[in-house]
C-alpha cells in the first residue's frame, strides 16, 4: 500500500472503513484479505501479509459547528502551546492571524501540507490530528473589548494547594494539537507556530501522551503514572449530558466551551511509598479495574453511603472521587487529559503529572466549585501539586470558507 | 478482549499472529474477520467490529545470544539514560545492580510488573517493550580493570562540528528503553531507575521518537524532522551483513556490540530558508521518496558517477550519502536514531534533532573515519550540530536464569 502524494485529497475515513483496511485498500484488497484468513484458519496455507490498515490514514473533520478536539476520542500525543500576543497587534491583525491558523489547522488535519508547507511529506499522516483554539482574556479584549469576555474567562482564584509557575500559566492564544502520531503533532505544531510567530511569542508548551493507538482495546480508560484508572466518571461525547456540560449557548462562544489547563506535578516517589490499599482509599477506587471501592466493575455507581463493618465509610470522606463528585449536576465538568513525563533534573527519578484539562461551558459555575473543594480536601494533594493554570475561552467551530474566531471578530 | 490480569504469564506474538489477529483472537475469530469481509465485500452485509489485534501484547524475548533492541525493527518511542555510579560502587555491588536490573528488564519486556511494581498495571502491555544496556569506560575499570575494555571504548576525538554539552555527554551506565507505547516506556524507565538509584545517579536522559505503530505500513524507513527518509542505506537485521558490522567476536563482548549516542541539534529555521533542490543536493536523495538524485525508487542503488547535462555529479561531491558511504565495505555502521522535539526555550519555534544511535563491532574502526569524513566535508554540517557524545560497550544478551554483563562480570 503506497501513500498518497503530498497535498492529495483524502476522503474522510471512518473507524468501518478504517478496520477492513481503510479506503485505500479498497474493497479488492479486502477480499483478499478475507481469503487469506479462511485459508489461514483451514490451516492449509501460509497467509499472505495482508494490507495492514494504517491509522495514520485516519482524518477527523475539521469544519463543523464545534470545534474538533473536545468531543474527539482522545488521541495518543497532545501538545498544548500558550502565545502572548505581541503589543501592537490589533482586532484586523488578530482577524488575519486567525485566517491564517485556521487554514493551516484545515489543511494539516485532513493530511495536506500547510500552505507552503516547509515539510509536506510529514503532512500525510494525519493520524486522527486535531487543532482547537483558546482565547485567553487579553485577546478577546484586543478583538472587541473586555466586555466580550464571558465573566469567567480569568485567573482562576488562588488555591492553597497552588504552586504556580509563571512559565506554566496564562497566555493569549492556545492552540492543542492532538494525534496518535508523535511525528504529526511535531510538524503540525511547528507549521502553526511558524505562522504565529509575526504576531506574538511563545508562553510555555507542555506534552503529554495517553497509551499509543492500539496498544489497549478501543474506549479503554486511560491510566495516569499514578497507575490509576482516569477519566471513568465522565460525560460521554453524543449524549444530552455531554452537550449541557460542555458547550456554551452565550453570544460568540455559542457552540463554544471555556477550557482549563492545569499542570499538575505527581510526586510518584511519594506514591510509591503509600500501600495499595492506602492508595485506593485516597481515590475511593480500586487500582486493577478502577471500580468503585463499593463495587466490582469500572463503571459500577459508588454508593457513597455503604459503611465497613465497624461503621467507616467504604470509600472515606477524604476519598478524591467523593470530594469531586459534584452534589449538583450543574457543576459537572468533562475531563481530557494528558500524562507528563519529562527529562528529570538531578537525583529526581523522575518529572512527571496530569496536563490536567477540562472542558465546560462555565468555569466559575462547574469547575471553580469542584476544585474549591478539592483544595479544601482530598487526600490526593498529598501526592500532587498545581504548577500551572489557564484558562481559555474556546470559539464554536467553523463551515467551510469561515476561520475559528470569526464569531467575535467578524 | 479483556487484558490479561498483572503478573500473569504471556505467549510470544509473532508478527503473523498479530496481523491475523493476534494468539488471542485466535482461529476462530480470524475465521470470522474472514467472513465478515467476504460479506462487505460482495456489499450484502454491515460487517460486524472484529476483535482489534493490540499491539500492546506484541512481545520480544528477553533472553538471546544479543541483547534485544538493536536488531528489532525500532519501536516507535525510545528513551536513553546515562547514569554515573556512585564513587563507592565496586565489582561486587556492578554484579548486583546488573542482576536486578536484568530480573527487571526480563518481567517488563516480558508483560509482567518488576518486582514489587509499585504501578503493575502500567506494566501489561509491553508493546515491544526492549531493555538494552551499555556500560561506558568506568563500568569496565571497575568491573576488571581498564585493560578488559575494548581500545574504542573512550569519548570520540574531538571533531570540529561538535559543540558538546557535558549534560548530554558520556556516562558510566547506559539504559536503552524502547516500546511503541509512551506510557510503557515512562513506567519501565522508573522502574530501572529506582532500582538503580542506590548505586549512582542520573547524568543525562533523552527521549525521542518516530512516528507511531501503525501509522505507515511495516517496514516504511522512519523519517527525521527535516523530513528526510532517514535509515535507508543500513544493514538489514538478519543478513550476514548486519551480522558482521554489528556484532563483536571479541572476549567477554562476543554477542554484543559498541554503541555510539550523539545528540544532533537540527536547525529547522534554518533548514526551511533552502530550497527543495538544495535539499535534495545537501543529502544527495530526493525529499519525496528518499529515491538517490539517479534513481527513482528509495532503495535504487545511487550512481555516483552520473554526470549532470553540463559535467557536474548528479550526487554532489559535498552531499551527505556521498560523503557517508564508506569506500571501505568494513567502515560499515548500522544506525537506529531517534527524533528528539523538546519544549523550545524563548523566541525559538522549535528545539528539535537527532538522538543518532548507531552500533558497530568496533567504533574506532567503523564509526570514526565515516565521522571524520563528515566533518571534514558535509553540507548537511550546515543545519546540524552536535551537542551530546557518548560511547558504550554493550554487552551480549543472557540465557534464562543469567544476567546481562556476566561474560565481564562473572
Ligand atoms: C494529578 C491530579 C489528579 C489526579 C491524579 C486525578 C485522578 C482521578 C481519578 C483516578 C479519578 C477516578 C476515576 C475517574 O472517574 O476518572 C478522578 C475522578 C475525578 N476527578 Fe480527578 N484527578 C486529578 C485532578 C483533578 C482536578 C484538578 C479536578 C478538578 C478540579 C478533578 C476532578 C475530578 C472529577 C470531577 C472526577 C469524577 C468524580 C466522580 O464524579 O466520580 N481531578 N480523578
Ligand atoms: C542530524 C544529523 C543527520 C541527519 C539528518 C542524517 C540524515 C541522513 C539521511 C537523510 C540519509 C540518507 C538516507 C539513508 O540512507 O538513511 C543518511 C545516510 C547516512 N548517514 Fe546520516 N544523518 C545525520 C547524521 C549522521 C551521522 C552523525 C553519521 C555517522 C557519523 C551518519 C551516517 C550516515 C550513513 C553511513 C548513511 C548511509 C550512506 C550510504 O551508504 O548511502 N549520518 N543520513
Amino acid at each position: 500500500m503506497s501513500a498518497p502524494a503530498p497535498g492529495s485529497g483524502r476522503a474522510r475515513s471512518t473507524r468501518r472503513q478504517f478496520l477492513l483496511g481503510g479506503a485505500v485498500a479498497g474493497v479488492g484488497a479486502a477480499a483478499a484479505i478475507g481469503v487469506d484468513l479462511a485459508l489461514s484458519a483451514a490451516g492449509t496455507a501460509a497467509p499472505a501479509v495482508p494490507s495492514t490498515p494504517l491509522n495514520g490514514d485516519e482524518i477527523v473533520p475539521f469544519h463543523g459547528i464545534h470545534q474538533a478536539g473536545i468531543d474527539t476520542d482522545a488521541q495518543a500525543h497532545g501538545t498544548f502551546v500558550a502565545i502572548d500576543l505581541n503589543d501592537d497587534v490589533d482586532a484586523a491583525a488578530l482577524r488575519r492571524l486567525m485566517r491564517i491558523l485556521s487554514d493551516d489547522a484545515e489543511r494539516l488535519t485532513q493530511g495536506r501540507g500547510a500552505l507552503a508547507d516547509s515539510e509536506p511529506e510529514l503532512a500525510i499522516s494525519p493520524a486522527r490530528l486535531t487543532v482547537t483554539f483558546g482565547f485567553g482574556p487579553r485577546f478577546v479584549q484586543r478583538a472587541r473589548g473586555a466586555a466580550a469576555a464571558p465573566a469567567w474567562l480569568r485567573p482562576l482564584p488562588a488555591f492553597a494547594i497552588d504552586r504556580l509557575q509563571d512559565e506554566f500559566s496564562g497566555g493569549d492564544l492556545l492552540l492543542q494539537l492532538a494525534a496518535d502520531d508523535p511525528l504529526t503533532v511535531a510538524h503540525a505544531t511547528r507549521m502553526l507556530l511558524k505562522d504565529a510567530r509575526g504576531f506574538g511569542r511563545v508562553r510555555w508548551t507542555q506534552q503529554g501522551f495517553r497509551r499509543a493507538y492500539g496498544t489497549v482495546a478501543p474506549g479503554t480508560t486511560m491510566r495516569n503514572l499514578f497507575g490509576q484508572v482516569d477519566g471513568t466518571s465522565n460525560p460521554k461525547p453524543g449524549t444530552s449530558e455531554f452537550d449541557t456540560v460542555v458547550w456554551s449557548s452565550e453570544g460568540w462562544l455559542a457552540g463554544g466551551t471555556g477550557m482549563v489547563v492545569r499542570r499538575i506535578h505527581m510526586n510518584l516517589d511519594k506514591w510509591d511509598r503509600l500501600d495499595r490499599p492506602g492508595r485506593e482509599q485516597s481515590v475511593g477506587r480500586t487500582l486493577a479495574t478502577g471500580a468503585p471501592l463499593t463495587g466490582t466493575a469500572e463503571h459500577d455507581e459508588p454508593d457513597f453511603d455503604a459503611k465497613t463493618a465497624i461503621g467507616f465509610p467504604v470509600i472515606p470522606e477524604f476519598s478524591h472521587v467523593r470530594r469531586a463528585r459534584p452534589e449538583d449536576a450543574a457543576q459537572r465538568i468533562f475531563r481530557r487529559a494528558y500524562n507528563y513525563d519529562e527529562r528529570p533534573a538531578d537525583a529526581e527519578v523522575s518529572d512527571s503529572g496530569l496536563v490536567f484539562v477540562s472542558f465546560q461551558a462555565d468555569v466559575d459555575g462547574q469547575f471553580v466549585p469542584i476544585q474549591r473543594r478539592l483544595d479544601d480536601l482530598d487526600l490526593l494533594n498529598e501526592w500532587t501539586t498545581p504548577i500551572g493554570s489557564a484558562v481559555f475561552a474556546i470559539p464554536p467551530g467553523c463551515a467551510p470558507g469561515g476561520y475559528i474566531g470569526e464569531t467575535l471578530l467578524g
